[in-house]
């Protein structure tokens, strides 16, 4: 994989403007929407079966984002997964909180038992749920124990492959070192922000670029580590914007600014990432 | 209809602080709120029946937005539609998404049908699904053919008129050109910024907006120009606002700062419109 | 109670990073969300009782907020408030609306006598529905009536104290002049800018804040002093900071920010309470 390529996924995704449908959590939402916008895509977000079933008929991919899930929305995610599936439509899962409650580590679970998942997007915690089924303590955010170093990334690395391996899919492990990985092939991704961390959000909105990434892109891995370097590379941005009195506040309007900024010039310019 | 009018419309919401209840989509329902006290109306935003019908007595107008619709805000929408019918309380239909799935342009039509709606606004995708059940695979953009241009301004306005005339409704048919139509007259709108599009929720907020006129003001037509204006002319500022780093997110606030300082001599001074 | 003791508990709320639990309606919760993160604790938002029961065992406090009430979030709201109680976990109830409609009103009273909240933050009309069963036609917003002034201080205060003993909580009521009262001693706090009720949230983000401090802090009345004075400081930083253009847009922004920087010494520093 070189930058190049990186730079013409994007343009993919600009040429095509994708239609994403999200069954997503309704903390995040409204960035994510946000997001596919700043990115050329068009969003489209549902909780409705009967809506969503038709909507697959008319959409490049899917996210499901387990972020705020019931018991409704968890048949929708099915019904809807399964009317893609059946469209070779491709499927983004962002298993929010997987561990920090059985519903979330056992829906998330059997989403990617029961569905082709072409990306699951998460941080370290929710991934080891996933594959482990360990619990965490930590809510949403990722705990300290499991975050991705320099001294534990080939471990890391070889986690994610196999993850991908056994779950058929590729992985975006993301944190302060981003992990993209196939079945064979695994990347360290070395854009982002610690400020990603201080709003809400950025962890779905990459989720839903996957999903436009993956539309307008055959390659998957591609796909999402492209989709990884342009959230990393604006949360650089961003936060290289901030001045004196800006939080987290005028940050977030800084990140989406910054996804809509860049172009495939500058994706190829700034991505850092290496095979590990 | 002269500018002066818009004018003492936006001062009538101003003077009378309307309570305006929003069944709307969970995506921009926060930039709905901020839209309506930018302006000078209070919101109040709900999807429980129960709770409806209680609100009806006391609100100015009623939005249903169906940007999210499933089975039980459906109901809601249909009972706090008929509670605000009986109390003669203005109600304003924003059919999002209508043609890209049964539901949602069913539902729309239903609305329509079953509700004395004074006024929808929509974008002509969407408006040219409920009068014609025309399916769009555009999602909740309006869809490139059906984009009112100059060229095919007379024909649009006829059908705004027609649409107006069947629906027993004002219309607002939304997007580069506005078009503002009761049975008789159509207005084409000529404010507005391209960069309202990049953004999710620039038409729902306008939506609202039109309730919190509606409201204040009993002329319906006028009501919806002068919302519409007021909306494209807070896009306008935005636009003009942004400098180098600015996207989509700082745009967002940006819009919300416009509305905010728009008084009736802006809008009596910037709106552009004409019969058409 | 002095200035340090607000520092400090700021201080222990940065160092242990709680967990908080939110219940909260579909308006506000992103700002709820990035407010709770501002002040260095961390968010997970869920109305599915499932899920609730088992956060109930990490979380550090629940919050319920009835802003966008329906039956299924109702039930969740039971179900986790009792997992908490049992747990000894303080709740934060936020009782928006109650007054305005039959369901937020005795939804709001119930919880109130069958959960053993620690803390009610809301508006007097609000509180006034919820003690003396009155209505109101402001729908979420304070009516003009019900205004804390400086010529109803002392009855406001006592109205406070009355009902911090008769429901065996901790009170605040924000507005102009915030009264934070337990059943013997009531604070006038006197921090806050007006243009907080310009924008949909400041109500509920507080609400969110008063979890955090409360987990973090046995002493419920400091708790919430500190969390009404951390909000009305940032109010005041955020209004300081406006120029030419910036509406209640921007402002959003600032006030994340500003909550965002006050650190311990600028909580001591500026923040204005007496005993009345």
């Amino acid at each position: 994989m070189d930058s190049n390529s990186l730079g013409r996924a994007l343009k993919a995704v600009q040429d095509s403007k994708p239609l994403v449908v999200n069954i997503t959590n309704y903390v995040t939402v409204n960035d994510c929407a946000n997001a596919l916008l700043a990115i050329g895509a068009s969003p489209i977000m549902s909780d409705e079966p009967r809506d969503l079933v038709d909507l697959a008929r008319i959409c490049g991919a899917l996210t499901i984002n387990i972020g705020t899930l019931n018991e409704r929305s968890i048949e929708a995610m099915f019904v809807a997964g399964e009317s893609c599936a059946e469209l070779g439509i491709p499927l983004v899962l962002d298993p929010v909180g997987a561990g920090a409650s059985k519903i979330r580590t056992e829906t998330s679970a059997r989403l990617l038992d029961k569905l082709p998942i072409a990306i699951v997007r998460g941080n370290m915690s929710e991934l080891r749920a996933l594959a482990l089924g360990s619990t965490t303590t930590c809510g949403v955010d990722v705990c300290p124990d499991d975050l991705v170093t320099d001294s534990n990334l080939m471990e890391s690395a070889k986690f994610a492959r196999d993850f991908a391996t056994s779950a058929e899919t590729v992985v975006a492990i993301t944190g302060p070192i981003d992990i993209v990985a196939d079945s064979t092939i695994a990347y360290a991704g070395r854009n982002g922000s610690l400020i990603q961390e201080q709003i809400t959000g950025a962890g779905c909105m990459l989720s839903c670029m996957c999903s436009a990434y993956a539309c307008a892109n055959q390659d998957r891995q591609l796909a999402t580590l492209a989709a990884v370097a342009h959230m990393g590379i604006a949360g650089q941005i961003a936060e290289k914007r901030m001045q004196g009195k800006d939080g987290n506040g005028t940050y977030r309007s800084y990140l989406l600014d910054a996804l809509y900024h860049i172009d495939a010039g500058k994706l190829e310019e700034a991505a850092l990432f290496e095979i590990v």
